[in-house]
């Protein structure tokens, strides 16, 4: 994509009511645009990144037999009334004027899949199977202070499983647990998995991802000789004590949940008859698990992770662009050798930003570093002198200069 | 995709409270779930239509310079009451228990879509410029009575232009009408692109793409002769009149209005502040515009035109799958046969649906009418005695027999 066709612009000032790092970052590079408190539009470049995100994650479910759907965000309240949770604080309700409400927005789904399960589902050869989705979330936080970190309106992955027994669901818990350590790392992120209070969810047994950062809201103490994690919710550890595994000493940490699973049990498949008959054509209840990941939250947490005190650095492979070339001058030659840079990229399915714009070598130099594309290619007056252009990555100080002839077989 | 591994099954009973041909298909071949009046899940099989119809939308915006970019669901007040809609009458309100409400949810984005632009545009030079989303839209419909046609909360593509000149707008307003003709084209479906009358939007010369279709909500006037179309609601043609292009006969036609298209002109940039500077350094306020298409009614549409008393016959383009692979029968080489295939097919990145199941061919065959895949491969000892399988199109009566050595070159 072409820089100058490119509707946003880099904003020179962070936003002054934004205190959180991935805000401030995320709003100047032109990555988000906030609309209210928590509450924040993906503009292109964002929306690229966020896309990026969710592949990853469709890939990942798919790979553990997901079928991908999509479910409404309007609930009736009947769906939260069937489970007792049509009084919770944090859901956002919907009413025609003057009258009392008649809808929720959707906050979680698990009464909205048991009830389409329980459609499709009587006997235990349609069993297990897994659904997942990649939909809005609505939930009136009352601190929703850290920009992406923590949303009222968010993007998130929910998948959902379907069993014939606990053992059954602990089996695919494992798998799934499994599956999200491989989509965080692929998101470049180094998660943790551990036992966690499950705030509305589920009074205990749910499990939940950390990444250690200290723009986190949770506090985690963790073992620094075995890598024991325990959630400072549920322990009674604290700074200094002894790992109850090792015996080794425990340390405090700020981190962030990136993901949580829920064995729900058969809460959700009572409320909605979701029942199958086993072998013996008994009939029980279906055993569900949830397992959620933000969207938003996964990006805001590798903002927060990978900076430096000039912009973003992306990993690869949820960067929006895997290669900013910036042409420097409007010498004809440079034009014409960026522009072939730009169209070879373009045929071999490189994803190029090209800053094609008449600024100065510092403005464009100050913006790339701020978007955080991994990969930096100049060409200018002065690199050609030599056939060549510069390469630098935007995580490495070190830049290089690469004959125009090699560059195609990066 | 394996058909045994599908969590929804084909219902036998059309639901009672759908009246629609396009619900009535859509629910019982599993494609969607009805969760309330207007307001319907995509399951496997429609999520896969729907991304299919993303997907050509996704191409032909960009072929346009459409930016993609994603708004939130929840707006402000604020939004709404700087143009006098907060008190239109579709939208839906959210509020916090016993107090005023603060938001609405997004039945159109183009208040969002103004602010947003005014923080990035200043001159001339960054203009014309067109963004677009996929996004879902929320509105209090009193009739939700024809499926997917008419939803309560949908999903939509709006796109939005911006623009130095009325003049400008124009150029690219038929630009965005050629491009919606290949949208619908390429989704099976011929568009007519007419005027008519903007209902909330704008009060006049706004432009829609009808469909004709016995199904449709709207009335327009043909002529037989020369093609001219009007819309019943801003015309006073009628049946039997002259046309008043060419003075053939004119005729009412039913159908469904799939697209349309609003010069907004000023209306939105006024109300937030969205101004240029022209060459000589004059403020002026942007021209807008509004191009829009609802996924599901497009969805919709496609069943109303293409279905059988045996079930929908889908486009290629938009089939949740292309081929679906059904065994008859258990014998050991026809199960090794048909997973050959199946992998074959895997491989070359051909989309099937392998009915594996053990069910007659009688029901194989009913379900597989229903479902509306364009080819429908059979393998059954029967077929395998001439080393072949049957292949029929959906939409042909005929079955022909191919040796399976030349199924590949398929």
């Amino acid at each position: 994509m072409k820089q100058s066709v490119l509707f946003t612009k880099i904003l020179r000032e962070a936003p002054k009511d934004e205190q959180s790092i991935n805000s401030q970052l995320l709003i100047r590079g032109g990555f988000i645009y906030k609309n209210s408190a928590g509450i924040y539009s993906f503009l292109p470049l964002g929306l690229r990144v966020i896309q990026k995100i969710g592949l990853i994650i469709r890939e990942e479910m798919n790979a553990i037999g997901g079928q991908e759907m999509f479910m409404t965000a309007l609930h009736d309240k009947r769906y939260l009334q069937a489970t007792g949770r049509w009084g919770v604080d944090v859901i956002f309700k919907v009413a025609e004027e003057k009258k009392e409400p008649t809808f929720n927005l959707s906050w979680t789904h698990e009464e909205i899949v048991a009830e389409i399960a329980a459609k499709y589902i009587s006997s235990y050869k349609d069993l297990p199977f897994s659904i997942y989705q990649i939909q809005t979330k609505f939930r009136n936080e009352p601190r929703a202070k850290s920009g992406l970190l923590r949303g009222r309106e968010f993007l998130m992955k929910d998948l959902y499983s379907f069993h014939a027994s606990e053992a059954d669901l602990f089996k695919y818990y494992n798998l799934a647990a499994e599956s999200y350590k491989k989509i965080f790392k692929r998101c470049g992120l180094d998660s943790v998995y551990t036992l966690a209070a499950g705030g509305d969810f589920t009074l205990n047994n749910t499990h939940e991802f950390q990444v250690l950062c200290d723009a986190g809201e949770d506090t985690i103490y963790v073992c620094e000789k075995c890598g024991y994690y325990e959630n400072k919710e549920i322990t009674k550890l604290q700074d200094g004590a002894k790992c109850p595994k090792c015996g080794g000493p425990v340390k405090e940490k700020k981190s962030i949940e990136v993901g949580n699973i829920f064995p729900l049990g058969t809460k959700y498949s009572e409320a909605f008859n979701l029942k199958f008959s086993d072998e013996k054509g008994k009939k029980k209840y279906v055993v569900m698990g949830s397992y959620g990941i933000g969207l938003g939250r996964v990006m805001a947490t590798i903002v927060e992770k990978f900076y430096d005190e000039k912009g973003i650095i992306w990993p690869k492979e949820v960067a929006p662009f895997q290669v900013h070339l910036i042409r420097i001058g409007d010498d004809p030659k440079t034009i014409k050798v960026a522009e072939k840079i730009y169209e070879d990229g373009q045929k071999r399915g490189m994803e190029v930003l090209y800053d094609d714009r008449d600024k100065s070598a510092g403005e464009k130099f100050a913006e790339a570093d701020l978007i955080g594309i991994p990969t930096r290619i100049v060409v200018s007056e002065r690199t050609l002198e030599k056939d060549s252009v510069e390469i630098k990555e935007r995580n490495k100080k070190e830049a290089k200069l690469v004959k125009i002839k090699e560059i195609h077989v990066r």
